[in-house]
């Protein structure tokens, strides 16, 4: 309960302090403040700023016992040397948390840094106020309407994805990269050089979270390896945890040392704390947000035998080679569904073989159905991914042939629910000359339509097969326990 | 010299007969000759088909022997049962060439198909007739405005870049994807079944055809295992030949028997097969565009170690990861190196080390082009990758943001001439959005600028690295073959 409250009060503060703020709009704490405005924070704001009274049309305080006022959450942006001071003063005012926004701590791998910090948390512990940081741009939280990374544009709608990010920068991306595609977010942390509150704490808060159903994160180092493996690994049986691990080799390790401080820790260290947790090993960003899709939108477990239906003999070869490289399986299907295939696709050009190839580009949308649904039925598939490169095709020959595209694009769409497998769409990228950008545009749309529908859409065959793989992978991990417990 | 007679009537034929057109435009034959005529055909056309006198305006022959005319090239896209007598009229006509679209041969897995195909062949080495296909699209060769393959919106101008594909799918996807990165073609071959006519022969023909200096290929089996290695061991001496390898497992595997009627082979084989040659091998389309990028770019060979210029932590430790995950190297500069970039770096929160942290999203164009030549100077760096993520940062900030944007981005196209090293840039895929579609439009207008200034661009760090490691590792092996020829 106490810890369930100090988070609350970092979440959904009722009201917070920005220092640092200026009526300079170049500041990186105006800037933020600007933001918080514009999002609509739901608590009340309180500049702090020894020579004005106002700052954006807000009334401005020249210290923080000048509010008068209780307040939950301070967001310190202030020089370096001058942190500790005000985080003393933010305890003296009774705040129990604070975002350090600055740079320049462990971080530049100077003494000098690595001192400011030490004293840092020296003050966090001792004044028992809560640190996020520093060097970092905290916390996005929708339902407060609450946003510290530069984020006025993001969405202001919550979902039941999580993100934890030691890097700022990443915070930003994965919430800008994953509206698109309909991905919405509970809380988004990005805690930097974590001086006090680290990836641990917030992983425990977030298991115990309701608004929280999937966890991505992406770590640098973390600050106690076996604390962190026992949480992910009891987390991980709660909420698929996927993790985004930076630093694997020379180049990244010494990036990860000046970015946060962090020591990344040995790859064969990394490999182990994989296979005993079970959590999801992403490789980037990418492949992240894209197998958040798949545990988004796939409700049950599912195996890795895939039935792949295409158009046209190379895209075929490339999505079972795609598949295959990847560690699912396409295995033939069994000879009732061949037969029952053979009856619906044309004579020639077509194959009834899993990977099945409709043959013609213009398949007709009720065959296309019924080959849909017909494969759906064979016992020894899994999953179904459909593989659909024609927009382009039928997009520069649209006065013929474009309405016929809707028709059979809709049929996905229109049948999901009922089918008894999980159905993965594959919508390759369209061309990039600007002259197709309306093809984009087209691209787009069809893309919300499938998304809103509850199917996850990919770019590419090798998008989709990683990232089913990612999900498989957990469920057979999460089997493999249950079993475990049962027999052990 | 007779060879090369042979392949100038196949990829500018001054006349050409197309068998299977009707007025039916839903024809496969009418399609042809409709996209012949749009895409501009610099020879003549002659329909055939004994029940029409006209088709889409052109005057149209009972049979090939009305034509008052000499016939280079014939396309035939009649049933297949019918396909062996047409092919002895052609013969009859004196044509020396003829692409067979049809399909329903050996690639059905039926006796009935492979007879048939057996005959097809039979008939083209009796008669000396040369067969493309069955089962296949032809040539695309714009210097003659010839397309076969569904192409009227495809580019009508040359370049050198020539691609054969047992796939006619592939072939004209290829045709598409590469537009829009200004790659060019010199011929474009969709084979099929190659009963006549296969890969080899066009390779042997590509090497000596001064408009080709790039070789890029599908393919799913060959006919001549040996013959096909030693042909692609010499011509991979004179020009790079990049090779998609479909089918490499199970389904894979499955997919190329009813797609060409291919025998794909055993993995060992291509393995050993690739090791021998030193063909540069990749596993999708999208690799084999972003590979033909760098050898069209970047002039001369070089090394695997690379200096990453980014903005920010997260991204500077995920393109280390990815470039050493390709196996490229991302060393630490040099001590004078790096002394000179601290001084043009901001104090905090930026990173002098390989990977470059600018620090800040908005780095000024003066210190943008002084890094990138200071870094360029390092002996201990082989060539440069650009990463930015910024585009819909500044977009959405465009009032405020994108004119200085716009101008950092133009600094690599102003100096990419001068710089001794080869300079890549990453300009990351903008968010999927319809209201992002414009952000999209910048994006695609950088892409080109960025393309007519001779760099090669991609939307993320690990394609760029999987296709650099590919023209780095082509050209060791270069070197190897020519060391071992000095000393052998």
């Amino acid at each position: 309960m106490e810890r369930k409250r100090k988070f609350e009060a970092i979440f959904y503060p009722k009201s917070l302090a920005v220092i640092g703020a200026s009526p300079d709009t170049t500041k990186f704490g105006t800037h933020s403040l600007n933001t918080l405005i514009q999002f609509g924070f739901k608590g009340k704001i309180y500049p702090v700023n020894p020579h004005t009274t106002e700052i954006l049309g807000l009334k401005s305080y020249p210290s923080l016992k000048d509010i008068p006022d209780f307040v939950d959450l301070a967001l310190i942006a202030v020089p370096a040397p001058a942190v500790p001071v005000v985080l003393g003063d933010c305890a003296a005012k009774g705040i129990g948390a604070a975002v350090i926004y600055t740079s320049g701590f462990s971080e530049t791998g100077k003494e000098e840094g690595l001192k400011l910090e030490r004293k840092v948390a020296r003050i966090s512990k001792e004044k028992g106020i809560d640190v996020i940081g520093p060097n970092c741009f905290g916390i996005y939280c929708p339902a407060s309407n609450l946003t510290l990374p530069p984020g006025e544009y993001y969405s202001r709608e919550s979902g039941n994805v999580a993100f934890l990010s030691q890097s700022g920068g990443y915070a930003d991306r994965v919430c800008r990269d994953a509206t698109g595609w309909r991905i919405r977010f509970s809380k988004v942390v990005s805690y930097g050089n974590a001086c006090d509150l680290n990836e641990t704490d917030f992983l425990e808060y977030l298991a115990e979270d309701h608004e929280t159903k999937i966890i991505g994160s992406y770590i640098e180092g973390v600050k106690n390896g076996q604390r962190f493996l026992q949480t992910v690994k009891e987390v991980n049986q709660k909420k698929p945890v996927i993790i985004l691990k930076g630093g694997s080799d020379e180049g990244g390790r010494r990036a990860i040392a000046s970015h946060t401080g962090a020591l990344g820790g040995r790859k064969e260290v990394w490999e182990a704390f994989f296979k005993q947790t079970g959590a999801v090993r992403v490789n980037n960003l990418e492949e992240l947000i894209d197998s958040v899709l798949v545990f988004k939108h796939i409700p049950v477990p599912c195996g890795r035998r895939i039935a792949i239906i295409g158009t046209g003999g190379g895209s075929a070869v490339e999505s079972a080679d795609a598949c295959e490289r990847a560690g699912l399986s396409v295995p033939a299907l069994s000879a009732k569904t061949m037969e029952q295939l053979q009856a619906l696709l044309p004579r020639v050009g077509a194959s009834a073989q899993n990977p099945i190839d409709l043959g013609n580009p213009w398949t007709s949308p009720s065959s296309y159905k019924k080959i849909i649904e017909t494969i759906s039925t064979d016992p020894g598939i899994d999953a179904l991914i459909t593989v659909t490169w024609q927009l382009p095709f039928f997009y520069v020959r649209r006065q013929l042939l474009w309405s016929l595209f809707q028709k059979v694009i809709e049929i996905p769409v229109a049948i999901n629910k009922s089918l008894r497998k999980p159905l993965i769409m594959i919508l390759c990228a369209t061309p990039t000359e600007v002259e197709m950008l309306e093809a984009e545009n087209e691209w787009r749309k069809i893309k919300d339509r499938y998304t809103a529908a509850g199917i996850p859409i990919y770019q590419s065959v090798e998008r989709a097969a990683r990232a089913l793989l990612n999900f498989v992978t957990y469920h057979e991990h999460q089997k493999r326990i249950k079993h475990t417990r049962r027999t052990g």
